[in-house]
């Protein structure tokens, strides 16, 4: 396969946080393109649609060279033959992560053996939070500023007044 | 900084074992390049000496193209600027390795600001095993065919067979 | 703020176990007050009602002095200060809550940077089954007298019977 | 109680991988028999009923003499007095699982302080691969062939077929 | 191999503790016999030599039946090999524990892959210490009753006041 | 035991970083007094004098209220008694800190009832990294300024250069 240096980076972005976009930023560093692809089959209920999943993706990263975002259904590793790209890339924060990640790495070795994962350790003062952390921060109607993007914020906000009213 | 897709590959390497072998090859598939860093100064004692530890890549490599062995003294931060490369690669293989890495990760960050750290993780049946267990094993006399490339096996033999002397 | 040695212990306590009063024990000789501030709004369905979690909580510590039992809603952060106390207590058995509660603790003191958490290790041979166990034991009608305090044992009991009626 | 060198593997077996098996054929070289005992009161939902797992086991292990195939309500503990058996086989394959167990072989070494609980190590490029991520891969219609015994293989692409209609 | 229903418990035992103990009364309860294999090439350097290692544990263990006690150099799997047995006993008391023990288990397997291992998780209030932190409190003059039979307390007081003396 | 609201933050301190001082200033939010115990028995070799580590403290901590910066011998858990303090304060950054930790706070409840250990999570960019590290990069010649206060990094490198004189 010819090198292309471009990664597909995957996930349910629901929504995207500065741990993403961080981990985003970092990749572009290093690689020519990345694919942003959000996941539409996923097993966790997820708070927001695709469409809204990938739209707050879009408003946040305007001005973003590099970057094509994507959804996918079925598996990563059919997505990725289908892209012509064998490098996934996905990020760590914890123990935890990295032990779903491991399992996660080998299957997909196991599933399309061209293709590698590789990983980058979240950092950052608020790159640390997770989805569903902000989420339920959110909810309690905690700040959430700073842990996302500001278009994420208002989304998220006129969510959860819509659920209330 | 123009982008290389060159990564430097650092460690001890004492000596190279499967599993870095296992990385490199891997890594190739994303890279142009791959540059194993073999450490001078390192905290721990060495079984074998920088020269050897290079001379065992180096037979053990044999054939590979897009390979750079070198060896460096200080920071590796330091020797990544000197080289002009942006992108370090190591290999996961425990939630110990997880933690220790997170640490140097972020270390290594604030010292380059410019130079990012990515991971794979260890896979394979005899790509697990650390250059300390497989040194352990062959100093009680166990068979480490495997979990070395042959002229590793060889050299170690050679090692304990002349400490015994 | 004028230190006021008061420690927040919040939680869900669906039921509180003998583990949660290791806690609560320790923490008194620490500090001049324990308030156990029960969650009101919470992620996970509850087998217990808020009030029902109140009752057996009093009910296992009559005749504790010092020890304040109040509910909550919204975020703890919100809580702390309308209370006008800067310290929470967490209990911690494991690795999982460890990396749990880190994350927890980092996001409180971006919500509230007056606001400290602290931790205590769970001690003791019943202290280290969670609520989520015992109600799996219970469930299965195992016996749980001595993970539970006896007003917890009867309740939960009582809980189990009615719903297979 | 008089030795009885056998074993009792609890689980859900939703469905039976080949990383169970590698558990059972490895205990057969220590133990005369090994009891498979299908858990029917389970908290997780499973994809399939006690009957097609009791089936599937069944079937993938035609041919494995001193098996005994056998399914239980309620408590294990309780199980385990009424067989008469005080050896429970577990298998370990991450940190997660780790914890988890300890926490289990401590309640149960409670309820029932004859019983000990051992436990092996999953070994094997296609044993680390838990029943979850299995069902997950095949739900999106990947390749589980060499994760799973083949008459599980069939079943689970009929019950994700018959799903779809 | 004809099963023989024994079990080697191998370690440094530097010295023996009440944990070890513990483990090896339970596995009693399961085997026909206990091996306790005394390693007398070791890595690490043992406060007490292979001789004294042996003393501690024969005294601490008067009266026990089923219960051999003996050394071995170099690998564990040839020292099995030469006994003719095919299981290895190990204590689990923490995360990091298990790491290092899987990889142990694997190497274990590449080297002898008729030898299994089996693990315990080590239960009770002072079985949770391990002999370097014994020895710690025990060099810092603290009380280590409890914490190791009493033939051990009094060699390891022993041993300290002599090397001040 | 009449409350005193004080605890004892003990440690090696070889030497003292930022994430240290970090755990201090929020100790002293919560508590009336924070005593600083350099350990001088340390099974660890350390590169700098008892003296030279309190020195460095002192200096750190310049305009401090409520700090005592003390040294003790021998156990911890004797120290405290001698001061008359029940409560222990410990910094936690990993998992590995945290089994370590545990094992520790549950020996020191053997050696003292009476004693409490208490944890704070680390937080902060530059409190993240251990004495260990800050050291092994000060040795390599990097740059070491906000990791640890002025007066160590002032130390450091003067003991970095007449070792290498």
């Amino acid at each position: 396969m010819k090198k292309k240096f471009a990664v597909i980076y995957p996930g349910t972005f629901d929504p995207i946080t500065i741990g993403h976009i961080n981990i985003i930023k970092r990749a572009l560093r290093i690689f020519n393109k990345v694919i942003i692809a959000v996941a539409e089959d996923t097993s966790k209920k997820t708070l927001f649609t695709t469409k809204e999943r990938v739209l707050m993706i879009k408003e946040s990263l305007k001005g973003y060279k590099n970057v094509e975002i994507d959804t996918f259904k079925g598996l990563l590793m059919d997505y990725a033959k289908k892209k012509g790209i064998n490098t996934i890339l996905r990020g760590l924060r914890t123990v935890q992560d990295f032990e779903y990640e491991l399992q996660m790495a080998l299957a997909n070795k196991k599933l399309n053996p061209e293709c590698e994962t590789i990983f980058m350790m979240t950092e950052g003062a608020y790159s640390y939070f997770s989805s569903s952390l902000i989420k339920e921060i959110a909810h309690l109607k905690g700040n959430i500023k700073n842990m996302v993007p500001s278009p994420v914020e208002k989304m998220i906000k006129r969510k959860f007044q819509s659920k209330e009213v």
